[in-house]
């Protein structure tokens, strides 16, 4: 499948509860369509484990790869968060306490009435030159340095960095789709799909096979482009290539 | 966190369905859960587009890196399906029509009463030298070639596949664990968990911080072992610790 989109990203998932099984991520889904939408395509992601090096090597192979990198957990106060310092290292600078989050997280655990303790003072350590990417929901913040945004894992956390975050990205052009249903199954259509996109070029096709039952199975079919007429000359070819073989859609 | 088990794996996810958040990726967190039982755990994961080249790096770089790789998706009829095409470039051997393959497949389509059309036919290529994977859903089957074994991406096909290959490969011990739910942030009691860690060295800590609402949050430990003896140990320890510091758990 052909991608339209220009502007590429990648996500690098952190956590042994991910890769254990634990834990299901839910992040990877919402990010995709958050960027999908404001015009921006993940290209590749990874999930590696709280390990130093494991991060280290996975984000500079990302992070030179593609226009942006948008990493998610590890930013937490406890043994195993070592992302902050991971990205320091890959990006060769200092992680120092960052006076403002250090500001914001005593201010936060005064007004909480908790202690502000020296593990809590760990999520103050933010690489040198990196700018603070607002927590709305529990105060530590993530980071930005260069093409790569650093996150939360708790997903209600993430989301609040990612739509901030976005906000200071141009929206690019994003993929306008059409959907069709196909009461065939896929490998008797799949022949039509090809044609289809030899003759559109400025589309992409998708071609997902679902099966409720014997009666009811066939194939969804997305045709996605920029371009609001290829789009439908190509859906309206489809369309009437497959009603040429007497199959049925929807 | 520290990884307990010596045999590891990684998952290679192939779609673009699943890149562009059209389709919510089940597969990883099944495989996951099912390896971990099985004693092997997953040392990373990356989703790769339905695109060669970067399905041969992703493979390459896996391969040599882990025990066991598990792909998934990109094997069945249609255009954008090239991962028999791509485990075969990345392997050097040839993609040829498996004569077990196609029989299986004619057979199949045969009993549903359905042409084994060219595009069909596509299913039967598998590379030299590998073995096949029953698929006991819809025929088409997996492959498997050194310690690379290939699973279609539907999830019922998929677990199919993957219960056969785990009875082929010997189960190794697998981790016991012990939870705690600990009344308390997770900043008042990382430091207990550190502590925890340095006296245990046959143990691995997960630290899951909730939170459902101001008065009910809190942090879900998980004390993981290879060693009976060490994970009650361990798991006493930490109570013990808890308590001296007034701080409740369940």
């Amino acid at each position: 499948m052909k991608n339209l989109l220009s502007e590429n990203a990648a996500i690098l998932i952190i956590g042994n509860e991910i890769l254990s099984g634990r834990t299901e991520d839910k992040n990877f889904n919402y990010i995709a369509k958050k960027l999908s939408e404001h015009g921006i395509s993940i290209s590749e992601s990874r999930t590696v484990s709280d390990n130093k090096e494991e991060i280290i090597k996975a984000l500079n192979d990302l992070r030179k790869k593609f226009k942006y990198v948008f990493t998610t957990g590890g930013i937490g106060p406890t043994h195993d968060d070592v992302t902050a310092e991971s990205v320091a290292q890959a990006f060769d600078v200092e992680l120092e306490v960052n006076n403002e989050a250090f500001k914001i997280l005593e201010g936060y655990y005064k007004k909480i009435g908790s202690e502000f303790n020296l593990v809590r003072q760990r999520m103050a350590r933010i690489p040198k030159s990196a700018k603070l990417i607002e927590n709305k929901i529990s105060a530590a913040p993530g980071f930005n340095i260069e093409n790569v945004f650093v996150f939360a894992g708790i997903p209600k956390v993430m989301h609040a960095m990612l739509d901030i975050t976005l906000e200071k990205i141009d929206k690019k052009d994003s993929i306008i789709k059409a959907n069709i249903q196909v009461d065939a199954p896929e490998g008797e259509i799949a022949q039509i799909l090809e044609k289809i996109l030899r003759v559109w070029t400025d589309i992409s096709i998708g071609s997902y096979p679902f099966y409720n039952s014997d009666d009811d199975y066939g194939v969804k079919v997305e045709i996605s482009s920029l371009n609001q007429d290829q789009l439908k000359k190509a859906t309206n070819d489809l369309k009437k290539q497959l009603s040429k073989e007497s199959i049925k859609y929807k």
